[in-house]
């Protein structure tokens, strides 16, 4: 009999005893021994619930049961959850997390815990939901070059920008409906202001490069500035605006971002509609590939969650995840990332045309029907830096600036 | 030093020769050894190569040579790929292949095998090229009962229908083309004719059930019979028509097919064009998921070989892979299965409307434009043995039938 404990009996810790339950034939065989959930860590009760017998309220039950072979933080948060996951980790517990946040801030240090320690420490469900990508990466992907990874890292935001481009609704329209619908929460700046996907692009870094990728060294733009006026140039233009994370990774060094990005319809991400999440990794073997699923949600996450629980019990005794340098690893600045950029300008396309195009060699007019007071600008290949001083001389005429992702 | 050999220096042999050689100290330092190719066996000499010095023309070298963990078959067929596989695990050493007539016909066999002696028998590259598929099933989506896993899995019949559907070219001149473009053979049977899908959804088959499932006993047919017509009504009905390999697994038995199936806008593999390769994953936890990428080419099918070869030496002395039963697993009757069709039928629609929905109860007609001889009928849901029945009834009024699979 194999014992696991759950830490945290809220919408993930609840669809991981579900999945357990539902599933426990299965997963048995799958491990070669029964599974058994012989704790539930919560402050509250609940009275009927599956888990009703199984509470427990003190943190030391679970740590001072030798039974205990893996534990799930399911807390969120970096409080409790840290000094919870570390100290499972010092007793020889691996530990299972869909916590993005502890992985994103401590990642390295308990990743060399539980290597110094053989036991496993490990959270698929971090990033991307129930989709697998951080054990292909580890496991499959591992004679590729990775030299990009990037996607819809967010549903929420997803969700949102889906909306906005198909029904040409307003953000704050949107927003409410994202609420209303369980999708946003009532505070939803971690997600519109991309800081979710932030993290998860710096895990994801952190696991194509063994080092540390900290997410406060990540430019990151959320999706509060989208209008439906920037929809419209998107449609006319037949391309759509998606919440991109990136990280790219070639000789000069890394680059990661998140923001929105305008992207056209070759390219894998632009289908990649509503709360769905997708990663789309580059390899210098593999070429293109793509990972599609549920991004978030209870059971999608548990599923991802309960993956690790069988893999830590399948590797008892063996460490499976490779270590991060703790050292930071230095990003390129992000006013030397080149790409193309969309820009918004007051005034009307045709006079200004000239002028323009002498400002942005290579660009494109990009007229908005019904518009006469504003047109846009696709411009060629540049810095952001560049782009930055190009937009401060535009002055007022300055509307918005989008960037694009040229499909491959 | 971690020392292995190549069996077969053709595209994936050069593939696995090439992506060793240029990610040599990547691969290594995920290995925690150096890694090095000591024999490439071939009949043939390669003056000039890359693998010139490492080619040998004796199988018994490699066999007799202890140094040698892990081996990479990449021969094909199931004569000499048989023979030297088996030899090599029952010598203790580990088997990577993308091989996939062999493991549709010895897999149980190999993979028992590699049990006994301790080793491993992988062959993630025998399905869908570089993308990971078959590691995930077994060891990311281990807490999942997965219920449908069905998907696009021959490259070049994808490309064919792709250029069908958007160009409006006819089987013939899309074959020649792909055969020019060297993405279809010139005896392009096993293509054309689904067997190398139905061998792949065989072997996905078996590893989500852990059972033999024969490819003998899965209905199989090509993309011979789809013509221009076919095309055209699928653009009038808003849908395309895809190869699809599909296996679901339910209380009631398992149900595997190959076949031209009508798909719409809204099921996650109308968008997987060219000879991409895409698997869809359905499980009880996970809900619906997606792996999308280059299904064939030297590169990306080395790429999952390497990937494979890294498993193995990472994982010395403990089989990772489960074992299949045996004993075959019996399939439900085709006859029994139940799914919307298609049905052309000769006549006027108008004046045949009511004749052919008393036929189809429930059946939705669908003119072609253009077209007064002829009109066609989405049924409702009705068994193989049904739609056949009636077909013959319909006598040489019947043109052709194309099954449809209905969005999620």
């Amino acid at each position: 009999m194999k014992k696991i404990a759950v830490m945290g009996y809220g919408t993930v810790g609840q669809g991981v005893v579900e999945v357990v339950l539902k599933n426990k034939d299965l997963i048995s065989e799958r491990i070669g021994e029964e599974i058994q959930i012989k704790y539930v860590l919560d402050l509250r009760e609940f009275p009927g619930d599956p888990a009703e017998h199984m509470i427990v309220h003190d943190f030391d039950t679970i740590l001072n049961d030798e039974e205990i072979e893996v534990v799930v933080e399911t807390i969120g948060g970096t409080n409790a959850a840290y000094q919870f996951v570390k100290s499972c980790l010092l007793a020889g517990k691996s530990v299972a997390t869909s916590n993005k946040a502890l992985v994103a801030e401590y990642g390295a240090e308990l990743l060399q815990l539980a290597k110094d320690k053989n036991v496993n420490f490990l959270f698929e469900a971090s990033v991307g939901g129930g989709i697998p990508i951080i054990r292909p990466l580890n496991t499959s992907l591992t004679g590729d070059h990775i030299d990009e990874i990037s996607g819809i890292l967010n549903g929420t935001t997803n969700y949102m920008m889906t909306k906005m481009f198909y029904e040409g609704a307003d953000y704050n329209e949107v927003l409410k409906k994202a609420q209303d619908k369980g999708f946003a929460e009532l505070n939803p700046e971690a997600d519109v202001e991309g800081h979710d996907a932030c993290r998860k692009i710096a895990i994801l870094s952190s696991v194509i490069t063994n080092k540390t990728v900290d997410f406060n060294d990540i430019y990151c733009e959320g999706i509060t500035g989208i209008t439906t006026e920037d929809m419209k140039y998107a449609k006319e233009m037949e391309m759509t605006i998606k919440l991109l994370a990136i990280s790219k990774n070639d000789e000069t060094g890394l680059e990661a971002m998140v923001a929105p990005f305008l992207i056209d319809e070759n390219h894998p991400l632009y289908n990649v509609n509503g709360v769905f999440n997708s990663v789309f990794v580059h390899g210098n073997a593999l070429g293109d590939g793509m990972f599609y699923g549920s991004g978030a949600g209870k059971l999608p996450t548990a599923s991802a969650v309960v993956g690790d629980v069988v893999d830590a019990l399948r590797n008892k005794g063996k460490t499976i995840m490779p270590v991060w340098d703790v050292n930071k690893l230095a990003l390129k600045k992000h006013e030397d990332t080149k790409r193309k950029f969309f820009l918004r300008i007051k005034g009307d396309g045709k006079a200004k045309e000239a002028d323009v195009l002498a400002m942005f060699p290579g660009g494109k007019i990009q007229s908005l029907s019904g518009a006469n007071d504003e047109f846009g600008v696709i411009t060629d290949v540049m810095s952001e830096g560049m782009c930055a001083e190009k937009i401060a001389a535009l002055g007022t005429d300055f509307i918005h600036m989008i960037r694009v992702e040229e499909s491959l």
